[in-house]
């Protein structure tokens, strides 16, 4: 009963607050992309939509870029205060590029997720060239842009994507401010279990109880979902759309489990829309982006589910004909050998499960690691608020310092 | 007369010596690559043909890496004699990888150069990822070898690609040495006639007098190509296969125009065989490799020829169906802002018409840039010869202790 209370809660907090953008002021703009940056096989264009807030650029100031990930630009330009609130100190103009294949940027309309014909050019190497390609046209074509610095900016899978930017593609972005990024979560550089620990260890700092009760939720459920009546009972106690079946009782499961992981994710010290159509493993593909993750039900509070990338791939080829490629992201990336890099800001908060698979150490003196004890997924990206604990405005602040830093070096060598 | 003898002698020189290549010991081997490594929607693969040689190669030892370019690739296993010098003395292990859609790497066989959807794979950026999964490949099949630095050999567009591989993928190969790189022979970085001024310069050294020669042979050409017995003329004295043509005139004129290129280029000390089969602009291709090239008649001894990339690009619209991008390569790979890099040394001959486009000013401790006066087209890169002038036995001398460097480094950081 306590854990059908906390859920609906839960479920409460997630949805009914929606941030008020209104007095956000920004243009919504078009660019023609290739669908293909790589090749010349298909020469097809589609539109990227991107956000302009110049409000506060002033020549000579820089560009900050939001390198967009897996969901409508909106939800970026909504939940990435941080920008807001430093456009007017740093003169900056803010940009955010909407990913390829969400929102508005779709490049084969209602045919883009059907097959792979279509799917097969959602990578983030070609979502990268976007971006490359956009930055371009940006400093081409607004007056008294040619030379101003660009920073990179992006959380979560957009951290990632700020990140390789960065490592990539250093002639167009001078840095990167790269949040909560799970860079390592790939295959034998962070052990699987990693993000399920980190959620059993947040639920247990505020209450052991609630993960005992967790932990034994999942035989309960499955208990009570063996009879027809036990499916109604949960149909009613959790407020479903659909009834139950025996069927579906494994999607409830899994739904069940991340909601737990959502709430360690986006436990926020305030209310707060974010993330909430988002899966719990961003980006999960069948192509590059291979996540292996766990639990074992010892060191923490779900299901053994080991993972088994044979059966991953089997079910892959089934499902869309195509072999994952788990080694493919440290091989065009680097994976944990990035020293040679510069200019990047890796931020973590450690109630993140994410962070298990973050860069929590620094590697170099300009590859600095900021961690944010007592912070969630991306905090520090959000809006300055009075309950913001002390560990993310310090984060905050040693960004702003490094940022001008690099703003002072890249206009010293002009 | 004067002219036509040059010529024929010239012809001689290209063609009758081949070097004698029985007394290196190699594999010839091959490695299924995927067609696209940067989409999911063409799954097929091809077979990269690649050598290995490992006799002098003891665990622990280097790979040398040579990254190969436009042509078979025992062209460059036959004309890298510096690796072949280097192996036992570095304990080396040699690998010279193909390019795709050259010699036995042909992705689509005899359909490969038919229509773009064959042959729009083939771009720099694929052939880049190709080496980074064939050397990844390698080192975890190859005993003793899975931590062993690998250095990047390349020379002229092999050399743009050994830099380019260090540049994008610094976390694959410690270094590259990049020899007569024209990096930045692209649209704005350098001026298009520069290429026909060393010629001409190369020429002018030589014989002030041929230079005018040359010169006046345009006019003489074309006046002697106005009439039937002046193209049979023509025909006679070049001992040209097939009878001159109105049609085919102009044909004439540029391969006339391009014997003088290959000779500023491979001006080397002592006959050699290399480069005799290919054309004089490398992978000229209607997509990224755009390299302005033009001349002017006053600053070089060609007929004046000024470059038009509109023209251009209605060419290959027409012929092709695809828009060249003049500065896309600049966008991928950074033009001249490239001192965020690491590790390349950037050699240059001063007589290769090809230095114009080179790195001739070091960009940083480690971006080295070596000037080889009174040298060609990468004659570095080739064996050790009695008649080699100082200045190259000096050039490599450097490089040997700069690669040294590196792999000291590389063995300290594990």
């Amino acid at each position: 009963m306590k854990l059908i209370w906390i859920m609906l809660m839960l479920n409460l907090s997630l949805i009914d607050f929606v941030q008020n953008t209104s007095s956000l002021e920004y243009k919504i703009l078009y660019f023609k992309q290739k669908v293909d940056h790589f090749g010349y096989v298909n020469s097809e264009m589609y539109m990227q939509r991107y956000i302009i807030a110049d409000k506060h650029w002033r020549p000579g100031g820089p560009m900050f870029f939001y390198t967009g990930n897996e969901g409508d630009i909106f939800m970026f330009v909504n939940n990435t205060g941080l920008m807001w609130d430093w456009a007017q100190k740093f003169k900056a103009m803010l940009v955010f590029a909407e990913h390829r294949y969400y929102g508005n940027s779709i490049p084969y309309r209602n045919k883009s997720y059907d097959e792979l014909q279509y799917l097969g050019y959602l990578t983030s190497e070609q979502a990268l060239a976007d971006f490359v390609t956009l930055i371009t046209y940006l400093k081409l074509t607004i007056k008294g842009a040619a030379d101003i610095p660009v920073v990179a900016f992006g959380g979560s899978y957009g951290g990632m994507l700020s990140a390789w930017l960065r490592l990539k593609y250093p002639h167009i972005v001078i840095g990167a401010l790269s949040s909560s990024a799970p860079l390592l979560q790939f295959t034998g550089l962070t052990p699987c279990g990693i993000f399920s620990e980190i959620v059993t260890k947040d639920f247990v700092q505020v209450s052991p109880t609630c993960v005992q009760l967790i932990k034994d939720s999942w035989i309960a459920v499955r208990r009570v979902g063996k009879t027809d009546k036990g499916l109604k009972w949960l149909t009613t106690r959790f407020n479903l759309c659909s009834s139950l079946t025996h069927e579906s009782l494994e999607d409830f499961i899994s739904w069940l489990k991340e909601t737990w992981q959502f709430l360690a994710m986006t436990d926020y010290p305030y209310p707060t829309s974010f993330l909430v159509p988002l899966p719990a493993y961003p980006i999960k593909s069948c192509t590059e982006m291979v996540m292996p993750m766990c639990s074992d039900g010892r060191k923490d509070m779900f299901e053994p589910n080991p993972w088994n990338l044979t059966q991953y791939a089997q079910k892959c080829s089934k499902d869309w004909g195509v072999t994952p490629e788990p080694y493919k992201i440290q091989e065009m990336f680097g994976g944990r050998n990035i020293s040679f890099g510069s200019n990047i800001i890796f931020s973590n908060g450690l109630l993140d499960p994410w962070s298990g698979g973050g860069i929590l150490k620094s590697l170099s003196e300009s590859l600095v690691a900021i961690i944010i004890p007592g912070a969630t997924h991306h905090l520090d990206l959000r809006s300055a608020n009075s309950r913001d604990p002390p560990s993310v405005i310090k984060a905050r602040y040693l960004e702003e310092k490094i940022i001008k830093k690099w703003l002072h070096q890249a206009r010293s060598l002009q």
